[in-house]
């Protein structure tokens, strides 16, 4: 297999011609295509039906009829139980939602805006307020702190974690600065893992504005797909060793351990954050859906439970992974057009393409029936400086339409290099 | 019965001997009781048990799968018809929500204080963000602009609905007035009901404020406690036919018609505030709970099976609004040391004491081991003017113990009217 870059002119040359009729035909099958979104596909949400069925009108109540009325704000203990097992920390660091974290994100970043943290000015009085952004990253978590007005800096991020030299400078400098989006393991979408030394790195930090927090959105937490893994280590507990634990929001949820939509949600965070959040939540809630975090407690019963599901939701995944991963190494490997990452869990797959190409490869997979994420979604403002990031969510499609779509991908990441060589030639 | 304005010092003097005589022998027997909150009671929220059961791992999802994952952001479209003929809209109007209406209204009076709506000036860039708010009224809707720091102006409310002419006066002229809380069906607390006039007034406005708006809190719209009832006139429609579609958010929810704190919330509105609300929610989340919506759906199926359902409700109820009116009736009645309320639905009866005799009472009360819904908390700020309002909520306890609280109560009113009377003729 020869490199594209070591290709004359007419070897490009007549590769193009090659491709484009390989690509011609697939057009012409009228695929309807979606490697987008991070969804659960169907035969994973059927896996947690049954936990519709546990809380029923022959459930015995007893004590917990009150879990069918008002009240009850910061969720019931079992669930605040459950969840601070598997963030590591204790039930009184923890609240518990309703079905989404990223609602529990923009609330929290709404509450800065506008009433500020622990008797901190509001953002919405101050000139400038920043965010730092580990790039690539979550667009939803990039969507929030636009719609804010909030100016989004961006960090590298390499295979331990974000360039914590650079946060580090930035943080404890600049009191412009109030937090930086966090998904410590299985990156979003780039699926690496924070090193202990990051982690520690973060706790550490001795920022310049007093209402810096750490968004921790620890998404995929228990999401590994190979049962030999790494657990990144705890930052709740990091922080308050360094007598640091206010600077730490960690979201997490079920939306991708049962059903997403129909999930619960939680935070854990210091004690006195919990208490200055209450205190908003308190006007703004009389309390989340209880009967739906009973329903997960019940279901799951312990921790141990939930990570045999959580095999159960891996045996499902991995196949996709690797049917993805098998067919760029066949179509992709040794043409020193692109790079891929091999993620141990969570949901996507990184595609890192020749520079100014990423674009162009997306717009062509549209074009012959194949929706990818948007080029720039995993960057703030959209923009992706080197247009070479793709992002590759393979849980969705059925494998065979995985399978189809990834080699579609392959074909328009040939036909996009070829084309991008061949014009730096001119 | 002679009334006590009508009665003499000594007259007074022994009344106020025998009064406090009773009221030591009942706070000896250490009551713990609460006439505070309006909660639904044990056998309302048992009333809808059944819902939990219709929605489980048996049920023939079929093209519905997709509500088990992520997305439908404004709600199942047989929520949104479902919702939309309670409210006597149409779907298009709809968006379907959580567990809670609270939260929609704080959402919104964030969303202005943090964005403005459909284009205008978000207030947190203004000066001066004044709202009016008919008296008595809803604590927990006076909470919420408080905490955004908005300036709440005093609106009477008469027997047919808020003083219109002050409130044309206002919202006609002053840009700052921002909106008005309305809860125009069993008003909370006083249980009247818009008349079709102030309705058609209402929806007649022209606002100052371009961003003016109603927050329309239908929260009783079919909590009816007697089969004959009258209807208030559908504020959407008359709206529309003033040209005047987007003053208006309507709001309501299940929370006690199934079980408070599991139940859907809804929001109508005109065509383009819900755009300006989907952009905005599209950043906030990615859908609500749409499998609680689809139990809702299925358990009622039809408008009429909710009717029906809201007989089974106001049978529970009916006794003790009506156990708490017999005794007032008869313990106060002819006295002149207090009027209520008779209403015809909602939660609550309001209690006009003498002037500067509310405190008293509740304190009084509380002293013998009874809660009442704090003094002032019918108020902006909880400032009762007169000091005289106190709101009955007698759906949580049961009906003895209502009965027990009610007598209590009473006793409390006779008392502190007697020492109040007394202290007059110093």
């Amino acid at each position: 297999m020869k490199a594209y870059q070591d290709m004359n002119r007419e070897e490009l040359m007549s590769l193009h011609t090659d491709l484009s009729k390989q690509y011609n035909n697939i057009k012409s099958l009228g695929l309807n295509l979606n490697m987008a979104r991070g969804k659960p596909d169907f035969a994973q949400t059927e896996l947690s039906l049954a936990i519709l069925d546990i809380v029923n009108s022959h459930y015995d109540f007893g004590e917990k009829m009150e879990y069918c009325n008002y009240g009850i704000l910061d969720g019931i203990p079992e669930a605040k139980e459950f969840f601070a097992e598997i963030l590591e920390t204790t039930p009184e660091h923890m609240i518990i939602y309703g079905n989404s974290s990223l609602t529990i994100m923009f609330d929290q970043i709404s509450r800065g805006y506008t009433h500020g943290y622990l008797g901190n000015t509001p953002w919405c009085q101050l000139e400038k307020v920043k965010f730092l952004c580990p790039v690539p990253g979550y667009d939803r978590h990039f969507a929030i702190t636009e719609h804010f007005g909030i100016e989004m800096i961006n960090i590298p991020l390499y295979e331990d974690g974000p360039d914590m030299d650079m946060i580090e400078k930035l943080v404890n400098n600049d009191e412009c600065i109030k937090g930086i989006w966090c998904v410590p393991q299985y990156s979003n979408p780039s699926g690496i893992i924070y090193s202990d030394e990051v982690v520690k790195r973060f706790s550490q930090l001795q920022p310049a504005a007093k209402d810096f927090r750490l968004f921790w959105d620890n998404a995929y937490i228990v999401h590994h797909l190979y049962d030999e893994h790494k657990q990144v280590l705890n930052i709740l507990s990091e922080c308050e060793k360094n007598d640091n634990a206010d600077i730490v929001f960690e979201f997490c949820s079920t939306s991708k351990i049962t059903l997403p939509g129909a999930g619960v949600a939680a935070l854990a965070t210091s004690l006195a954050n919990k208490k200055d959040i209450l205190s908003h939540m308190s006007i703004q809630c009389i309390g989340h859906d209880k009967l739906n975090q009973l329903r997960h407690i019940e279901y799951f019963n312990k921790v141990e439970n939930l990570d045999i599901h959580m095999q159960k939701q891996a045996a499902l995944l991995r196949p996709k992974f690797e049917a993805v991963l098998d067919i760029f190494n066949k179509e992709l490997n040794g043409l020193g057009i692109g790079q891929w990452t091999k993620p141990l869990g969570g949901y996507f797959i990184t595609f890192e393409s020749l520079h100014n190409c990423a674009k162009d490869i997306i717009e062509k997979c549209k074009e012959a029936g194949t929706i990818l994420t948007s080029a720039g979604a995993p960057f703030p403002y959209g923009k992706d400086p080197l247009d070479s990031t793709i992002r590759i969510a393979p849980s969705y499609p059925t494998l065979e339409e995985l399978k189809q779509a990834t080699e579609l991908f392959t074909l328009c990441v040939k036909l996009v290099s070829v084309e991008k060589l061949l014009s730096q030639m001119n």
